[in-house]
């Protein structure tokens, strides 16, 4: 990553909200870490774990929270700012633009987009894409070997990295990222135990996803068996997800890595979900709840409710049992010992 | 999802067995959930949980279980049957059928075939597919961005979604439905740890699947180190799903999305695998053993047992400790409280 | 599997370090496990799990420890070595170049090389490969339906499987061995809260991996948010791992299937992590340690220490703590017991 910017350009972004202590006239170089910062690097404290790295900090340029007091080393700035990993966000998205041009309008020559597929003027199709009969791809990115199937929709500004799957009837909503891999609609996995075999169950439905959606590499979303499997607005959804079929899920929530949902469970808006964790068919998740990582949820969870466990329960439980889990071995022998005390008595 | 549908159509369907009790005039025109079921919807009763939701519902068309004795509204038809949720599976495939035509035979002119390759030409193969040298596709659907490896074989009637991978010498069998993006016969994960590194030991074997067997969204199969990975007849495995080298899994087995499964486990039929689960390697899980979701397997497991936690042990057994569990912080105090007592005798 | 193999070509490989007792004069076509062996055959004894399998093998030829004392049936030879296993992989490897010969160097026609783009004249460019613009790759072998993206690099003799995807910027090491349909360089997971809804943190780094690793199939390793999240020399990646944005993983570590590294996460040299594990972001696991399938860590790791359950604990202490857990039933029992004794002293 070899950047060029300026502190200049970091006022302009952040408009009047800020105060600048010390001063650095190089150029910004580079983007770091505190600890790995070095002459020439922005910087930024982030998470107050990192706080003891700050003073020995190499890096030029450095966001800071308003009320830390500390000063700058000689040639170094610290920019006070109410939040400085927000602040870097702005900054990181301005140069996002120089590294990462949009790519270039149009339909690259190798894409195969069949008859019937509607393709805007405006969208931008990536090399050997395959857009099917019926789809609709608004002013969109497709990287390379996207496919869409028959009579989906992508909407305006969408974004698809390569390889990413959108499955018949399939609908993407705005502004959504789709990260390399994701397969969107793979059918839900329903089968009925007749005659001896499992037979499946059609899935007749889609995948519905709104405005502002990200959706991670190698994530799955399955299609609802009938109606659709739905993903509120500006929810995002990490790598390696699995989402079951007629799962709907709120507004705003946030799902790491690794988790599953089982089918037709509901989230609530501003749910969070912890990494790993998993959720049992056709539960409730209330809105704003949080689920700690490495989670099983196998019975409702209570709207701002934290949970935590295997199975679940609420997280201050957890947290009390898992310290008294420890103290067992010496419990056990204090119990022995009592035992012992109580036999003496008895027998005496 | 737009149907046109007709409760004739459904009761050719059924055939004999089922019993009707009031009367719908209209044209079904979707499927849905009981609470989400409009005018012209067809319903159902899957699972005895959403009953309270049936007296309410304004699906007009609505299956139900034999046993059922309220008598529909005015306007609404309710179907008995023995399974609700099979028949209302046998409908849908057949209104599958018109949504979602088989694709045409013949080969898309961007697929490259090398020499080498045979394809049958009953096999439907899409866009930038590519079958390698030696590879055998039958009467075969393959979507768009298939790679079958060398000497692969493909058996006829089998389903390949877009960007599914057939690794060399793997063999899919007839009726096989593999999801967007799964991987068959990657490497095996095996190393020695020689000279201070891991080498790798080459993974020599493939992967054979029996008859009807469904493989979920991005799931991966290894290839054996010698031999073969096996998956038996009619199992189906879900999304996300790891099943490491020269495992055998039995037939009717059901793997639910995200488990894991190390190295040479051997699973007997009819076998049951909730979400998340993970099985240690070497491991043998015997006959219609049932595994609850996010369970930890490091021992084998008895034909027809059912095992849960972390490590596994008998469900009975963890849901009885798990209930304890709950009951330490009040335990602990009832034993402080005890040991007050028995200390105050002592010294009485 | 059909191999052609004799037990002088065997002795070849193994170099002087052997004893052979017994014989076998036909050739070797095919390796087996000791209860699958069959006539012609050539098995091992890797894990003394399988020493009582040994004496009723039916394969001709096998690999035994130095210390195995019994003698081989009439036609049958055993041939001691230090190591059986890894004298297998030895062989393994030799069969491998002839079962699996290397893609012949060139670039395929279907394949899209943009301008600006180097591809080495010795690098073998599989179907439907896109390279964009500004990206290096050396004598490396591509399957088909890689992507490359822009400015990223591939060292010589790196091996891409089917489906892989690197993202722009991204550097692939020598000698990595990169499995279908894993994503290099996916947007990592960062997002600020702002205004009511989740700001997306742009990610400016890359991913950078050292010689000689391998990575799984459809694993995820994000780019850092800047800087590069790091794959150090010699480390072995399963599939369908998770390593989040800023990971640094040291030297020849191995992560088996389904583990999930947060953010900012460091490992040390030689860590080993258990299937399904899942680590906390930022923090420390120290140089060998080793942690247990399944584990959940929540806290730092010391070097060389052994980490098991959820949360993680010390593995002696975790499985003590297990031992003790089983026992509650009865010890609740025992605890009634003893209270009504008590009380029935106070009552006296």
């Amino acid at each position: 990553m070899h950047i060029k910017y300026s502190t200049e350009r970091i006022f302009d972004i952040l408009g009047p909200d800020y105060i600048s202590v010390g001063q650095y006239e190089g150029e910004i170089i580079g983007i770091a870490s505190l600890s790995d910062g070095a002459t020439g690097d922005l910087s930024f404290l982030g998470n107050s774990k990192y706080r003891s790295c700050l003073a020995n900090s190499e890096a030029s340029v450095i966001l800071v929270p308003l009320d830390y007091e500390e000063l700058p080393q000689k040639g170094q700035i610290y920019i006070k700012v109410k939040n400085p990993s927000y602040a870097l966000a702005l900054i990181c998205r301005d140069i996002e633009f120089s590294l990462t041009p949009k790519p270039k309008v149009g339909i690259h020559p190798s894409a195969i987009i069949e008859p019937g597929a509607q393709v805007s003027p405006n969208a931008s199709i990536g090399a050997f894409c395959y857009i099917a009969s019926g789809a609709q791809v608004g002013a969109a990115v497709l990287e390379s070997h996207v496919s869409i199937g028959r009579s989906a929709l992508v909407a305006d500004e969408a974004y698809l990295f390569s390889r990413v799957s959108v499955g018949e009837y399939c609908e993407i909503g705005p502004r959504n990222r789709l990260m390399a891999g994701c397969v969107i609609g793979s059918d839900g996995y329903g089968y009925e135990f007749v005659e001896n075999s499992h037979q499946r169950v059609p899935q007749l439905g889609n995948v519905v996803t709104e405005a502002d959606v990200d959706i991670g590499a190698n994530t799955c979303i399955d299609r609802a068996r009938f109606g659709s499997t739905q993903i509120g607005l500006g929810t995002k959804i990490d790598n390696q997800v699995q989402i079951a079929h007629n799962v709907k899920i709120g507004q705003h929530c946030l799902i790491v890595a690794q988790v599953g949902i089982s089918g037709s469970v509901v989230l609530g808006d501003g749910v969070v979900i912890g990494g790993q964790s998993g959720i049992a068919g056709h539960l409730n998740i209330g809105t704003g709840a949080m689920i700690a990582a490495g989670t099983s949820v196998f019975v409702d969870i209570e709207p701002q409710a934290k949970a935590r466990g295997y199975p679940a329960m609420p997280m201050m439980q957890f947290n009390r049992i898992a310290v008294l889990q420890r103290k067992l071995p010496e419990f056990f022998k204090r119990f022995d010992q009592l035992e012992k005390t109580v036999n003496s008595i008895v027998n005496s």
